[in-house]
This record gives C-alpha cells, structure tokens and sequence, in this order.
C-alpha cells in the first residue's frame, strides 16, 4: 500500500505492507488525513527515536475489528495507546501513559498510509452529520477542549488568547462557547480579522484578564501570559516550541498566579461540537501522498491527504 | 516610643512617635513580634519605595479600637490593607489589592517599635490556649496553609516538599494533618532529622509525587519540582527568591502540569490548629529592639523582639 514512512528522511513508498490488526485493535481505511504541526517537527528531528509511518489525525473507515458493531463505520481515533499497568494507565491518565505507544510518532505506524491499525478502545463514530472535511480536526478541537477540562472558565469573567495562528483560532472558537468576554492578541492584523466573529481582537492590550491561554508558539509567550493575567489568574500553555525561557518564578508565586500546562483533550464533546455546527473551520487542502512536500509546506489553514 | 525605622538604612529610635489609629484602626501595643526572611530581603533593598517602621510578624494587646470588643484582647493581624475599591477586592482578593498598604513592608509602619496602628478588620483574636511566643508564628503557618486552600491534597496520593528550612518545616507540619505519604527532599541530614516526626525525609529519590511543594528558596526549586512531580499533576511554589531561571516551559505542557504560586493565607485555621497543639515549634529566641543586628543574624529557627 501506499505510506509516507520516517527514519530520519520521509519516504514515499507504494509497497508497504498492509498492516495485520492485533487481538483488541481494529483495522482503518484512511479516507482522509491531517498534517499537523508535530510531524513537521518530527521530520525536523523533534522525535529522533521514531520511525514508521507519519500522520495521527485521521478519518477513517473500520474494515476489521474485535468490536463487530464497528465495522463500516466512519470513525475518527485517539493517538495515545495505554499499557493498562503504569501508575497513570491505572489512575485515569493513559494519555500520560509510561509506557504509550502514539500513533505516528511513538513506536506505532501512522495514518499517512492507506490504511491503518489501532486499539478499538481509541476509536470514536463520527456522527453523520459531520463531513469526514469537518472531522478531521476532532483532534485539534479535542485538544482545544481541554483547556475547559482542566480549568473552570466563569462567563461572568473575562479570557484571553495569545495567538492568531490555527491553534489560537481553534481554542478560541471552543471558549467563546463559554460566553465569556473573550480577546484575541495576536501580531498580525490580517490574521485576526478571522477572529472577529466570535471576540474581540487587539495587537496589544493594558487589560488584565482572569485567565491568559498562550496558543502563540513562542517561547515569549509565558511572559506576555504573566503580564495580562490577574493576580489568582490562570495561565493554560498551549503552544510547545524548543528552547528554555528564562522566567522569573517569583513573580508568580507573588502573584499567586497558577500555571497549567494542557495537552490532548476529550473526543466526545468535540464531535458533539462539530455535529451542531458550533464550530465553523476553513476548507482543508487535500494533496494525494506522493505530493508530501506540498502538503507539508502548505500555507493553508489545514493541509491534508486524500486516499 | 523605641521603633526600628528603615530607610535605606535601619536605625534604631527611641523617640519615634507613638502612632494615632484612624477611624477604622485599633491601636496594638506589642509583646512581641518576630523577624522574617521579608524583613532580611528589605534590608537588602528588595522594597526601595519604602520607608517606615519594619516588621510585620506581631502578638500584641488592643488598646484603642473602633470595636469596643476588642480592647484589653490579645491578637495577631494579618498584613494587606486592601483598599476596597479594586478589582480584586470587589472579587475576594484583598490580599493583592492593587492599591494595597502593607504592614512593614509597603506605605504602612510595621510592628518593629512599641505600638503599631492596624486596620482593625485585619485583628484575629488569639485563644487564650497559645503562648504568645508559638502565636507569633500564626501568619507563617496561614501562608503554609494557603496550600491546602488552593490545592486539593489527596490523602491517598502522595506528596513531596523540597527543603529543609524554616519554610520547608512549617510547611510540612501543615501538610502531614492532611495523612497524605509525604516525603521531605533537604540538602542537610542534620536538618532533615527534625522532620522525621511527621515525614518521611531524603536527600535524593527516584520517586514521583502527585503535589510537590517547592519551600527551597532556590532558583533549582522549580526544576528539580518539575523532576519530581507526576504527569498531571501539581507543584506549589513557595519560595521566592531574586533573578530568573532559565525554563524548558514545553514540559510542562506536554505533561500537563499545573503549577500554581502560593502566598499569603488564612488566620483562622491557623489559630485553630495552634490552639490544639497540633504544630510543634522550636522557642522563638527574643532580643530588645537595640539589639537588632543580633536578631536579624540569628542563626535560631525564629529570632524576635519582647516589648
Ligand atoms: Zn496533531
Ligand atoms: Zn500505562
Ligand atoms: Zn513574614
Ligand atoms: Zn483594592
């Protein structure tokens, strides 16, 4: 089959073995796939143990699975693969999983590829509804979600996001959900009439704000974050970037100011999201896989494949 | 009246004039008040603005007061006079009031002299249970347990502090009430001796913890917290300290973890837990006022002044 594989280099191959599913997985026929930002750095080196096949967002169609009542469904999937064991398999965190595998970037093949295996337990239906257009960013939105997972965001306060790139625009569309008074600060003018929609947009601000999301990429992102948000405020990072910050940590402790870092999220309330409509995305560019190199230098808001 | 006045320098006065309590303000005559790390770090010139009387760790009677009830009554008081008006004390943050007068350490005399004038709202009255001499030590262990006001610490998961110090120590007492597995990391096994009562202690460990509470003073604090502490979970800090560190943020997003400024806290429950017995402290080693330079350099876990 075809499959775009790493080992240092990216490969287009079109003899790669068709995988075999194991006892609890399911097997995928890609329709569509994702390219997102880590496997642009995992080609540039981010994951130097990895090789196999790149991708891990993905709509799918189940062709073989333990779960019989899956079979010829559409379906998208988690990409962390739990060992059941750990401390954190075992106290509701598998997504933190010692031992985890993760679909295209962790010791398991991906899904830029025509098809796929993964762990049933990690596939969700997506609803009718949803063009497989619109349920490629599960991911993304799920992750976006998150922020609301993890800390309690009041309507009655006041949010800002720092960013104008695809994540920004992803969390910010999921918090304005909230009703809160929601601002946008990011750099680049053009990028943040998009944003117009659903908040308020700025390059800069004197306001001070209960929670500051950094989805901006940059590691000076932490200190714009520390200079909006309020004392007792929270601050949800986001964006993941190479190199360390310097920080002066005193003043967060002054300022009682609590940090929480915020990675992957919850499928289910995403694809209730994109089923109602409530989240609206631009179009995404669908390349075919020996046209990789197009796909990953792709200026557009989603690059994909098309199988 | 004899008061330690600061500015630029510290000189000791024995005509400094008795202070007049406004409106709202009880007039506390002192037993006795103790010196803090805070009172070392002005010295040093960590608040340049101020000048006045230092010092804000007291015991002392009411002798005027706008509530009657309380003359004649023993009391500690907390040290943030919020202004009412601002954003945060409109929303239950009096404590960071951005127009905030802070006793011996901003726009307010402190208790370093033979009478002090307070907000009287800020007055605790001490059971007559405590010595005033373990009473001095109420506001540091509010500030220790402004930890269990923030986070939830389970009993069932685990919790490490980082340092052996006064800090570390009053901390530590707070948190074993909670039952949790708590293990106390210091440099010193000569300090580390006298945690043994209610933790367990080491220099080094392989071990991960749910909270970990960095009391270390030290810039390292937050990288080796961030070495400790499980994916998802949270790390306090505690301790200031000048200058930068120099931070990889990105693992503290991609393992989710909250990390939270911790401050001042709540008199009440600090009151209580004294007035039960339940905190064991080492005597508080006293000086008269002229002898200062000899309190501030005590090497005694806490120095101070009877009046
Ligand atoms: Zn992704
Ligand atoms: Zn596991
Ligand atoms: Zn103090
Ligand atoms: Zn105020």
């Amino acid at each position: 089959m075809k499959a775009l594989y790493f080992d240092k280099v990216t490969t287009y191959l079109e003899d790669y073995n068709k995988p075999v599913p194991g006892p609890k997985e399911s097997l995928i026929k890609i329709i569509l796939s994702a390219v997102c930002n880590t496997d642009k750095e995992i080609r540039k080196g981010y994951k130097p143990d990895f090789h196999g096949v790149l991708g891990h967002e993905f709509v799918g169609v189940v062709e073989e699975s333990n779960n019989r009542d899956l079979i010829g469904k559409r379906v998208v999937g988690e990409i962390n693969e739990g060992c059941g064991e750990c401390i954190y398999c075992k106290t509701g965190r598998k997504t933190h999983c010692m031992n985890r595998k993760v679909i295209g970037i962790a010791d398991k093949d991906g899904c830029f590829a025509e098809y796929m295996t993964i762990d049933t337990d990690l596939l969700h239906i997506i609803p009718d509804e949803i063009p497989s257009e619109v349920a490629v960013f599960t991911e993304p939105l799920a992750a976006a979600l998150e922020i609301m997972e993890q800390v309690h965001i009041k309507p009655s306060r006041n949010v800002a996001v720092i960013g104008d790139g695809r994540l920004a625009y992803m969390i910010a569309q999921a918090v304005s959900l909230t009703g809160t008074d929601l601002t946008v600060i990011g750099r680049h003018k053009e990028k943040l009439i998009n944003f117009k929609k659903f908040a308020k947009v700025a390059t800069e601000t004197n306001e001070t704000f209960e929670v500051v999301i950094d989805a901006s990429g940059s590691p000076s992102g932490i200190v714009t974050a520390g200079r909006l948000v309020r004392k007792k405020g929270t601050i949800v990072l986001k964006s993941t970037y190479a190199g360390k910050t310097d920080i002066d940590m005193s003043y967060f402790v002054v300022n009682e100011i609590t940090i929480k870092g915020s990675r992957c999220g919850p499928f289910e309330p995403a694809l209730q999201l994109l089923k109602r409509g409530l989240i609206t995305l631009p179009a995404i560019e669908l390349y075919e896989l020996k046209d990789y190199e197009q796909a990953f230098e792709s200026k557009a808001f989603k690059a994909g494949f098309k199988f």
